[in-house]
């Protein structure tokens, strides 16, 4: 089989080897990758400038189940332990390119907004403990409804590193209460994709005040189903925020980095 | 019941809290640590200039089996997450200060060595899986035969970090081939210790010639047991070593810095 060249070559991009998506990617196509190269993990993308790296990367030690690490890249460096051949500038389908802390552009191609002393986080994403939630029978409500998972501030700080603090951000996920621990038990296994949840049931607790209404994600229907808190990636883009960081370039919502590595990799 | 002021008021080390053999090594007595303050865990010391602590933060990100990071301190700083009211600097027995990566002073106090960028790195130590190994029936044979357990270098390179390089070390328990499930299982559970074996069995394909000559620690019995390996902390130490770091405090083995944490806690 041929690399496909474009993205209506592609009839299911599940079934693309992961080189193969990022070869569309680093192509121009502009598009979500969940669901792409099914069989493997994806990884959210912060970059930053070697001045602010140290306190990224004790942020991330001191807050792993926010900011689990896959791999850190060499200064400067565009290469990734996690995808042979892969080029961490162009090989994700879109980039957010921050300034003082605020998004200042998007881009498909980050080559011209990599600056020379950029070191690159690569930081676990729960669609990999998604799909082990559904292949256990739990339901995952926003990708039944189709929409961006409800993610929260809470009241709840992390613990900062250097100028980096902020509070935790969670996402949500509506969980049947006799499914409460087999969602407990699946995710407990992936730790290097944020985990087991830090909380379940009562948004009050958290200093949520309405579940309809997330800080950012689209709102899913509860019902009667028991809310289900995940440490969320989004922690380290608002501590970012928070700490005014001169510069840095990630991933676009959505549009992550598809590795060579297999989900199975990454449970315990 | 009142704090004990000195060893020979201490019948059983084991029964003190881990405040109070914390004042005990801070009033000056230097003893080996294994035992004291039996239900908490300890840890490892490894504190170096600031200047050389990023590559050490992504040399424990790059090789979490043999460095696992249970805290890192602030700049400069002396408290530690780990233990209310400790100061690193006084609360451990003993301590080695390395300069150009070789041991150059044994120290009980650290206070004069260290310098106002000092950065510590708390690193998990195997006692607490060694706890659970023999409450699981799995014996320890070096802490039945009294001894340091035998540490050998292996031909399996770790992964670099800036100028954090070196072979990985390994530390060897003989296990009775009908319980090596079990110390896999068990030792699996801590990964903020050392976590499973990276190796059990066949000494030659790490490059192991001969196990009663260990490069650092003690041999012990072999007999008919099955030798498996776990990374080990000493690998750090060697990479500092390799790479002539400038300046660096340690703990010296076998003196630990006692925590405030339950051995349970690094249970997953």
């Amino acid at each position: 089989m041929s690399a496909p060249h474009a993205a209506d070559a592609v009839r299911d991009p599940g079934d693309l080897t992961a080189a193969q998506a990022r070869a569309l990617f680093r192509g121009g196509l502009d598009t979500d990758t969940i669901g792409w190269a099914g069989r493997h993990a994806q990884a959210n993308l912060v970059a930053v400038p070697r001045s602010a790296a140290y306190d990224l990367l004790l942020f991330a030690q001191r807050n792993p189940q926010a900011c689990p690490l896959l791999d850190v890249t060499e200064v400067g460096g565009t290469a990734t332990a996690l995808a042979e051949g892969a080029d961490l500038r162009t090989d994700l389908p879109a980039y957010y390119v921050w300034r003082d802390g605020e998004i200042a552009e998007r881009v498909t191609d980050a080559t011209d907004h990599w600056r020379e002393d950029m070191v690159a986080f690569l930081v676990g994403c729960s669609l990999t403990f998604e799909l082990a939630l559904m292949e256990a029978g739990v339901p995952v409500r926003h990708i039944e409804e189709g929409v961006i998972d409800p993610m929260y501030v809470t009241n709840r700080p992390t613990r900062a590193a250097g100028a980096l603090s902020g509070p935790l951000v969670v996402s949500m996920r509506p969980i049947p209460a006799h499914l409460v621990t087999t969602a407990v038990r699946i995710t407990d296994r992936y730790p290097d994709v944020h985990g087991a949840p830090v909380h379940v049931g009562d948004p009050a607790a958290l200093g949520i005040a309405d579940l309809s209404r997330p800080d950012f994600g689209d709102a899913v229907t509860v019902g009667d189903d028991v809310p289900a808190f995940w440490a969320c990636g989004v922690t380290t883009q608002a501590a970012i925020t928070a700490s005014r960081l001169e510069y840095a370039v990630t991933h676009v919502p959505g549009r992550m980095f598809v590795t060579d590595v297999p989900h199975s990799a990454y449970m315990r």
